[in-house]
């Protein structure tokens, strides 16, 4: 019991703190700030590298070490609509005079963070279930029924072939097949692309984000915005940053390609939309910015379907009740809207770790300093002799004593 | 080699440690105590303050370094996959007596994250490529031909422009245009919703989460939940918070919103499902929280394409060959499933980052009562010579010890 | 100014270094050394068991404390587009020799993330607006008018009763429902799934990455693959790992499970490319790894819709301008491309929070020491002696000496 007290007593009552060797040198003083001077120059020197490495602005040096660790990270929650809008008009031996509207032309006709716009195609009209040759390739093309194997069907195949072969035109024979008939001939993609006035569509990006962890909300039409603004104003990276509306035109230039070249293959464009969100200042500066980029690299070395297209059809029933359909392989553009990012908000957690950390780190000179001073200083058997306080175990000690 | 031996043995057979002076003052003592103490507070009641400011509940003061610390932490990998069940019937004068089944409403039939109910809609029936007056606008009403410009289309037009000036109705004449006529007239939407009663659907939620970093996966259909309990049971944050089925009126509702005034424009509700799972403890305790959140925030003054509505066309051949089509603008209930969560599990490197730095931070207390102890308090040259040990420069030691 | 001046002088050209104990002793020296052992072996030990627990390779143990530390993360942000490939015939009573291709199975045509091959279905063919009897359920059958309830639905109800109980076939009677005439009845699943042969498709993977942090992108189809390979390759986790194109049969089994089984009820399969790239090494290890995983984990408790499956129509109009349509419930596997990872780039500022907490952290073999040796040895009163410096208050000081 009372050794509990003293125990108390002690931990109450007393301070301890290290004895301290105060070294009056300029060298060593100066050496010491030097030391110190290196540590943080390099610090920062490296960060200002792989900054700039990245080719991105790196932040002042003073908030170098806090801006990291000070705050608590959430990620992103986002949700997307959009919604284009424009008419164009195409006029073809096949299909004739025909406007294309939105309901034409974006398929399917609404998706969650993606929107594909069409921009050109190849349409089979009036196919119905039967049989008939193939479009010829290398595989297809056949002299006698010999070649045909009943029930095979290749990779690229329409149908099941039947075991035939049978004339596709007046000089060639190729493999007969069933399937929806006539078979899709896809060799030549139009070009320029049938609906090349894609380039002035727009497209409207609502866009809503939330950060769970802070409980912050906010959307890409800016409270500031007025509906008149809306109305009319088209992005612009440098004038309207802001505005959620885009010409699909400026966008793929932006993204550094061409829409015509893109509209008749196809491909894949990234909305990127960063919320780099700094909630310890006004939320107003919580903005989204855009940037936009392909996402269907273009290796000339690797051109297996090149470009985005998919097949689908529209089927329909005549008054006899058998089936037909009219297939298009749509081949357009996909635009994926791709949010991210991240908010920092001050929280005393990380920044504690990070201060700790920090001042650990600060005793990294004085273990380089000691170095220096004691193993490499002219002084340095007086130095080390007021720093340390050799003891010895009594037994040995007076034997090792007696060895010197 | 000799060397290099008694190197090895001072790293082995010897032992350093600081010096420290230990002061018996109650004064002192106390200050010190006092100075941790408030540390301490400080630090805790930060925590808690940013936990209050977004509204979530503070963990215990306890584990308040280590809860954030000592865990790996593994963001959620999801699936999700839904199931509409409902029917109802409308009665309108275009359409007449007609039963809408989930084939009929939910478009398109399905979608990875995502579920479309149409709630309402603006139906133009039997619309064929032609020519016919636009919709009366500003910038469509005309006098003459003079105002139409052949070829020119606008951000709301139907089709293009053919230049001609024609008779809308008996008063109003418009520019025609080229494009599916007869053209949508959008002006009234049908209020209330035709499918109001979709406020009574069910939602079927099947969600499969997976956490990489632990190899650890959990459905939101949990292993107690049996099948008779599944077939009858409906969401309810308090009686039923696992049940994964939701009535559509009530997720609405708990959004803060009204189904009713919703169907009419349409809108998206976030049906939020997090999955913070401490895999430190049993896993039948990770368990999925419902939240739903209305992500189309209406402001009144940004009212530029308000709730959510897309267009989509069903296609019809008649038998002469002629396309005409079914346009729809439908208008509905965008729910979008949000999966996120972290789960964090023991790890020994993040604990023992944490720990390094608490030690660390401990070190502030003493550098705090030693400014204390040797600039403030009165006997501070009394502490200040048995914390310091001065050690001059000999060439320059004794002049300056001259001085004194 | 003297005050200012003299501070700065100390500031510059002074150092201040702790004053040390050095004990030589083999006992304590050695002691110091095998603690240190103790707390590094049980760092990695744990580190190890950690990673074993997941069945993950460990890192070897020299990297365990930097690999975690040195680099700055970021999360993967992706783009999928994927294509099927494969025809297949299906003979059946109700739609007759049928020839299914890529428009007729992939439902909706395209997708973000996801793709729907559709392996089995129920046909309802010829369905127009009207009043038919219910398919025979509990809730359904009836013996007279009284059961059935005019204008109610029920969960799986096919339209809406009109109160009348009519003849479903010769022996059962069930209430009758206004809707989509006749109604589906989806009792008996085919079995063997329809599409069967579907185990053969194929479905290429197109897979673009991106790391904004670090500005770095990447495709799954890698530079050094060719053509010719791609036009013939079929992924294997051995001979084929960075094959893009994919056999349905080959992932669903590759996930542990049978396609002929899963065809029939259908389910969801995540394929899963996991991207973890070291970005301080060569690009051209940053590598995806796939794997397959069934996220409709089915239970035998729980066959709440179990597998996966969703209806559609397709709407026909016949020369009278009636709706008929096609009522499909589409039974099929869902494939969700699943990506995920992160990649790390040595940063000077993680590097230095973990050496700083590293540092520290080597402060607790010496405080674990010192218990040791002031607490618990027989010379400790020798040792205390020797490190501390007792100073007390003059006034108490006095007083307590004479105590002693």
């Amino acid at each position: 019991m009372a050794g509990c007290c003293s125990v108390l007593a002690a931990f109450l009552f007393e301070y301890d703190t290290p004895r301290i060797v105060l070294i009056r040198s300029r060298k060593v003083g100066l050496m010491n700030r030097a030391v110190q001077l290196l540590i943080l120059a390099y610090v920062i020197g490296c960060h200002r590298a792989c900054f700039t490495e990245v080719k991105m602005e790196p932040p002042p040096p003073w908030v170098f070490l806090w801006e990291k660790g000070y705050q608590e990270m959430d990620s992103v929650v986002s949700s997307v609509t959009t919604k284009a809008k424009g008419v164009t008009v195409t006029n073809t031996s096949k299909l004739g005079f025909r406007i294309w509207d939105v309901a034409d032309y974006v398929i399917p006709a609404q998706e969650e963070n993606s929107l594909f716009i069409m921009t050109n195609m190849i349409v089979t009209t009036n196919q119905t279930q039967g049989h008939c040759p193939e479009t010829p390739e290398e595989t297809n093309v056949c002299e006698s029924d010999a070649k045909c194997v009943a029930g095979s069907t290749g990779t690229h195949s329409n149908g099941v072939q039947t075991g035939k072969c049978v004339p596709f035109n007046g000089t060639v024979k190729t493999c007969e097949v069933a399937g929806w008939c006539p078979v899709e001939s896809d060799t030549l993609v139009p070009k320029p692309a049938c609906l090349k006035a894609a380039e002035n569509f727009t497209l409207l990006v609502k866009n809503n984000i939330w950060y769970p962890k802070f409980n912050f909300s906010k959307r890409n039409i800016l409270p500031n915005i007025t509906t008149t603004y809306l109305k009319s104003c088209i992005y612009d990276a440098v004038t309207d940053p802001f505005c959620p509306i885009f010409r699909l035109g400026k966008i793929v230039e932006d993204a550094g390609h061409s829409f015509q070249d893109m509209a008749v293959e196809g491909g894949i464009i990234g909305i990127q939309i960063r919320w780099d969100c700094n909630l310890d200042r006004a939320t107003s500066l919580c903005l989204p910015k855009y940037s936009f980029r392909r996402l269907d690299t273009r290796d000339t070395d690797h051109n297996v379907s090149p470009g985005y297209n998919f097949r689908f059809a529209k089927y329909y029933s005549d008054p006899a009740g058998t089936e037909h359909r009219t297939l298009i392989k749509a081949y357009g553009i996909r635009f994926d809207i791709i949010v991210f990012g991240k908010a920092g908000k001050f929280d005393i957690i990380p920044t504690m770790i990070n201060i700790g950390s920090g001042l650990a780190l600060l005793g990294v000179t004085t273990v380089l300093c000691d170095v220096i001073v004691l193993y490499c200083m002219k002084k340095k058997y007086y130095y080390r002799e007021k720093k340390y306080k050799y003891v010895e175990d009594y037994e040995q000690g007076i034997d090792s004593e007696m060895d010197r």
